[in-house]
């Protein structure tokens, strides 16, 4: 193949989302499988996965208290009719199983998610306070049945998530709980991806079927469009009452416990590739780049040998980075750079027969503009800082992006102009489902949160002109 | 609850199967779903699963550079199809989706196992010599339509595994690393889940739809059956010629590669509990037991604060071993002994206030016979020392019954015989798929293994009476 094939032929502003396609392709992070709707994911964009998921673990499950289990993937039908809320926000993506297997028995369906299956298991493990909190955490495949049109990572048929199913004694302890892990999913977004996020409510429409109130974390992609990264749902005690979940209290009564549920998934590596990428291919934040390292040997005649022998030697020394060695003969340095790049590894390190002679390599990393040069016996403590760095720059400029996008209205042909100028909208809202919907036909907008940290509302709604009750942030959204 | 009803009420020894069910479900491992013939993996008994995946990643994917992906849970009705063995082996089983939902299209089937899936994939991604050798695994869920009764973990409609597949250039490389992979399961059995196993290979009969032969490692449990606990197969040019696969040669020349594939399932935690538990509940080897401690304090009137804050401490002393302390006032020492022996922690350390008094505890572990005292100071010294010994004395138990249980047969009445009183048979065999046939006929057997270590055959089939080619071991099995 071809270096022109190879690369990136579409430009970030031009056409983002065929950019964007690009990027993932190219970069090798994923394929679209002969399989309509569903996508292939290739050991790259697979160990960005496992990063999350490492990180999650020391960051939610051990601090929390979380343990995590599996259930089936089939759910039968009547499951779903039990919270009539529910049923009706998933029953048209949901995928069945061929009914000549189930035969007379119940319709089955694969899991879209598992509150219903595992509160099933939940109302014969909960009997006394004594079982209570629970916390249970599941990683698996789930599948809902898309008919728009899928795009990779952020809307496909299956895709890999984590849900989480708490439960409470008290709707203090679940509402309290609920937060700390909408917050806990802002941290783990903001410092592993380097994505900056609003926490916070979605309105009455935009909730969780089957949620007394959902929280969530809202990343803002270039393009103007939101990407919902992660939520975390207060159910109440709807769920507790449809599946007879019931507690003996200290009190010696029986309770209905309270519960949460909540979930992000691999549209995350979506948000990552759309926030930080550039024309050159992928920009992977440190923190999550599987290689952060790759040594390429700049080769002149009748002085490889030396060269390579220090190569090899840089490599073994930056072992704690997986570095990679790019030592192959066929491809010209210029080629590897932007293969290198392609594909998004943090740094760079060159090392040429003059560099040898200092004792030195040119360093470059996938966002700066210039390389530097440094002493190869520096090289182990001040690339953590750099990359360090790095990661923080990364971070400061996707958040510098996304404020400068967030725009306040105060009418609706604002509204449409910030819509059509790719703008996240700020608007004092009167918190009306009419309302939003108006908004909806109009613009395609539709409402994303209002911030956990409250923002005090000031005059009318611009759309009915009801006194505003809260500050509303929408967008278009993926 | 009361006591009686959370022990185990059968004996191993009477009732296998029914002790089996009372170990798994009373110990907290699994329970049945309400959707038929599934289980739902609790959290103890997931931890035992990511035991394995851990040792896993460090004893098999670094090693052996193999690396992580995930493909689409759906596959086309066509691709099973392409390798006709590959067909017939596995349609009885395959569970369909709703033709509502993929219309006119294809069917869609829920993955039994991934080959198919995977090589089309690999028929895009390996072009030359230069993709090879390409080595990627998946951690997923797979689903067989099981007809025949399940069996908590040993036979479920969903289970959990890993399938492993990889592609080489030559034949030899090929079967070279096919073996690897077996011997490092058998390790993987041996050395963290103390279960000696066979290795060996299969028959033609017993070898996996679609491969040329499958290596196996195959446990013995003590009712007289084999449980078939990790395969690799390896497939020669058969799937690779069906998806058409084919590689760019260092000669300029097409050329289709050699392939494997292999796989180790949650059925592995059914093994391990049939194979060391016992009558008072779940035995663990220390290596798979999440909490390797428990600490039960012993309170006596007016003596409890000092001995409670004894225990804390030592708590916070053995932290590497994650230690419960079970300080409830609710329960009995006694009733906490059976508690924890149920649930297999193993080793529990009590101190009351005359240990208090010597500076010291009572120490038994779940296979001991014994309580020994040690002092409080040597405990982190001793503790691992005492942890090991147990793992090696568990899988030495393990081998000697496995091996008092091997039997040599050279007539149908001692193979008739030997089936009846739990034997493992080793027979001298004529190696025809008839007379497996008809040992399987008359006997309910079935051929498990001939030796990795190749034994030496003599004499003739004891069934057919032609001369003997191999050493063939027969049972019953799960």
């Amino acid at each position: 193949m071809k270096q022109e094939e190879k690369g990136i032929t579409i430009k970030k502003e031009e056409n983002m989302s065929e950019w964007y396609e690009q990027i993932c392709l190219k970069s090798d992070l994923v394929e679209f499988s002969t399989v309509k709707g569903c996508m292939v994911i290739k050991p790259s964009g697979y160990s960005i996965w496992e990063k999350i998921k490492e990180h999650f673990e020391k960051t939610i499950n051990k601090p929390l208290k979380v343990k995590n289990a599996y259930f089936p993937i089939f759910i039968p039908e009547s499951f779903f009719h039990k919270e009539a809320e529910h049923a009706k926000g998933f029953s048209p993506e949901v995928a069945w199983i061929d009914k000549e297997l189930t035969g007379k028995g119940e319709r089955l369906a694969i899991r879209p998610t598992s509150e219903t299956i595992i509160y099933d298991s939940y109302s014969r493990w909960i009997q006394s306070y004594r079982d209570l909190p629970l916390k249970i955490n599941q990683w698996c495949n789930v599948v809902r049945w898309e008919t728009k049109a899928t795009k990779l990572f952020l809307r496909s048929r299956e895709f890999l998530w984590q849900e989480g199913h708490n439960v409470y004694e008290t709707n203090e302890e679940c509402e309290k709980e609920t937060i700390e892990i909408i917050k806990r999913y802002a941290k783990l977004t903001e410092t592993l991806l380097a994505i900056p996020v609003l926490v916070g409510k979605k309105s009455e429409k935009e909730k969780f079927a089957g949620a007394t109130h959902t929280y969530t974390i809202e990343s803002f992609m270039p393009d103007g469009k939101a990407l919902q990264c992660g939520t975390s749902h207060n159910l109440g005690q709807g769920f507790g009452k449809a599946f007879k979940i019931s507690f003996l209290g200290k009190d010696e009564k029986k309770h209905t416990p309270f519960q949460n549920s909540w979930g992000l998934s691999t549209r995350l590596i979506g948000g990552l590739v759309m926030t930080h990428s550039d024309d050159k291919g992928l920009v992977l934040p440190p923190k999550v780049a599987e290689n952060k390292v790759v040594i390429i040997p700049l080769f002149f005649k009748g002085k490889e040998k030396p060269v390579l022998e220090k190569a090899k030697e840089i490599k073994k020394q930056l072992k704690s980075f997986n570095p990679i060695l790019d030592d192959s003969e066929e491809y010209s340095p210029g080629y590897k750079y932007s293969e290198h790049e392609l594909k998004g590894i943090p740094m760079r390190i060159e090392i040429g027969p003059r560099d040898l002679e200092n004792n030195s390599v040119m360093i470059k990393t996938r966002i700066g503009k210039e390389k530097i040069s440094l002493p190869i016996k520096n090289l182990k403590k001040e690339i953590p800082k750099i990359l360090n760095n790095m990661q923080k720059e990364m971070f400061e400029n996707a958040k510098q992006r996304m404020q400068s996008q967030i725009t306040n209205v105060s009418t609706l042909e604002e509204f449409k102009k910030a819509i059509n100028n790719k703008k996240l909208i700020r608007m004092n809202w009167c918190g009306e489902t009419s309302c939003e919907e108006n908004i909806k036909d109009k613009t395609g907008a539709t409402t994303r949160c209002t911030l956990l940290k409250k923002e005090k509302a000031s005059g009318n709604c611009p759309i009915c002109n009801k006194k505003a009750k809260e500050v509303m942030y929408f967008s278009k959204s993926y």
